[in-house]
């Protein structure tokens, strides 16, 4: 592998961004494109196609590239198309043939694709706080909360390239929150970044306890985070249930694949400061006795500027 | 494989029953031990070896005999103990080289040790209801709900060797029944054969309903059955409940490792005709939409009185 080289590709609904990379994980040559501007796909793959060549010319690494790998929202690993992505502009109610369009504005160099939170984990067992584990999930805690699982070396896909979204399994059965998904009490409604701004703004009318947020307009999770820097009550209560609901939740995906490490990635996994305790708290409160204790609850390493492409193109070197 | 033969064995609290298999899954000869009438492991293994070599006799298949596949209670199939069995009499608070000293006790003939529920299910996907299916979970709905998840065609074991406890994920988050393993509300708790009877019993004592039940003094699991194939109004709610709890929680598997199928085996699966609507109605409404009405539930197909020695002996043909 000493000469090869990948490309790493994270499609986000606003912008892209790609990187070539080596195979120690250090980003070459990058940039960035953007998505929303482009409402059918081939406009879109041939501006993608000419920026990856630019890149890989840039990192005088021509002739060299033995793949590229993609993370996208609503990614099919099996058979590389994009499905119902509602977020992306060119997405919409249809199925993409990403891989198979990429490659071709690319003169057939393979791409594989997978969605963002699995080229996150296998981003974080290539070059990250995984390396060396084969059995560990990924959480990431970003706008929603995506998963990636590890067993045995090998990212799930499951029957149908849709396993993981551990987002959506129920962590409140009884009127819980609404979740984008149409279902109600899906732990993503609770611990993303948005369900957390949305249980300080709950909690702020429900009460009339003095807090920093009360003097702000449109709370986000930033806003809670800061308070809670600065002290502020009701926004480490807010951390202490979001990390509760997390940890309750993880309790129950130990049962499952009893993995060596949950990882934690993603805006609110910088929180670990105050999500750490309440998350062990109530995952070694809820789990069987023989895990009591066992399981580790880690923080990504990677860098978060290169974190997205490095996932993305950890995939290509499967390839 | 023509003409080799593997042993498998069921080890049970009360009695381990064991059989010779040959590649079709047909039982050639068969025997029965008693479990509980040792209280170290030495002589129970010395009996068990003698009764293994006496069926291989009876079958007339000596030389030709790959391996001995064993399913046991906190079997651990990494390194061949069985852990911390308290419901085993030569069990209790240690670790026991079961495989280990099998094997020697057979002439050093490989011998591979599994949970009942990984064996069930390595059974069914050899010789039952998920032939063919590369992606499926077996729950065990027995005295306790067991399970044995399959992912690519592998049984998942996890970083230690025990993944796959579905029977202790939190059904009930808050007030939930005590379970046998210390903690509260898991589903073992509501929909094993010994939850089921509790429910039909505080059901009973908290309504003044008239029930066929009212006449029992130790309500069981096939009580409860009996009186639902009558038309027992108390009863077929006791079934609905049982299967919501059961279908909930599916719904949370499969946003993990979205499977093909959910297999279920044991006692109480054999009450398909009251369980199948409500897991189906309770699974199908608490998970994504991608994932709806395409998930299958499936009953066992495998002869009960055959299951266990299959389910143990299909783990011999990967040695």
């Amino acid at each position: 592998m000493d000469s090869t080289f990948v490309v790493g590709i994270d499609v986000g609904g606003q912008t892209s961004k790609l990187g070539v990379v080596d195979a120690r994980g250090t980003v070459l040559a990058q940039t960035v494109i953007r998505t929303d501007t482009y409402n059918e796909i081939e406009p879109y793959i041939a501006e993608l196609a000419e920026a990856v060549k630019r890149i890989i010319k840039e990192a005088g690494v021509e002739g060299n590239v033995r793949g590229i790998g993609v993370g996208a929202p609503n990614a099919n690993y099996y058979d590389g198309t994009i499905e119902n992505a509602v977020n992306l502009s060119w997405g919409g109610a249809k199925s993409i043939p990403f891989a198979k369009l990429l490659s071709k504005a690319m003169g057939g160099l393979p791409v594989s694709l997978t969605n963002d939170a699995n080229a996150a984990a296998v981003g974080e067992m290539t070059y990250g706080a995984a390396r060396g584990m084969k059995n560990f999930i990924m959480i990431t805690l970003g706008t929603g909360v995506g998963s990636g699982i590890v067993i045995n070396g090998d990212v799930v896909y499951g029957h149908d390239g849709f396993a993981g979204e551990l987002g959506h399994v129920t962590a409140v059965r009884n009127n819980g929150r609404s979740c984008n998904c149409g279902k109600t009490g899906c732990l993503e409604a609770y611990a993303s970044a948005i369900g957390m701004a949305k249980t300080a703004r709950e909690w702020l009318e429900l009460s009339d306890e003095p807090s920093l947020l009360r003097s702000l307009d449109n709370i986000t999770s930033k806003d809670v985070y800061e308070a809670a820097k600065d002290g502020d009550k009701l926004a480490l209560k807010v951390f202490d249930f979001t990390g509760k609901m997390l940890g309750r939740s993880f309790a129950d995906f130990i049962a499952f694949s009893s993995p060596e490490a949950i990882v934690l990635f993603g805006g609110l996994a910088r929180a670990k400061e105050f999500l750490l305790g309440p998350i062990e708290e109530a995952m070694n409160g809820n789990v069987l006795p023989l895990w009591r204790n066992k399981v580790k609850i880690v923080f990504s390493q990677l860098k978060e500027s290169d974190a997205a492409i490095l996932g993305a193109s950890a995939l290509a070197w499967e390839l």
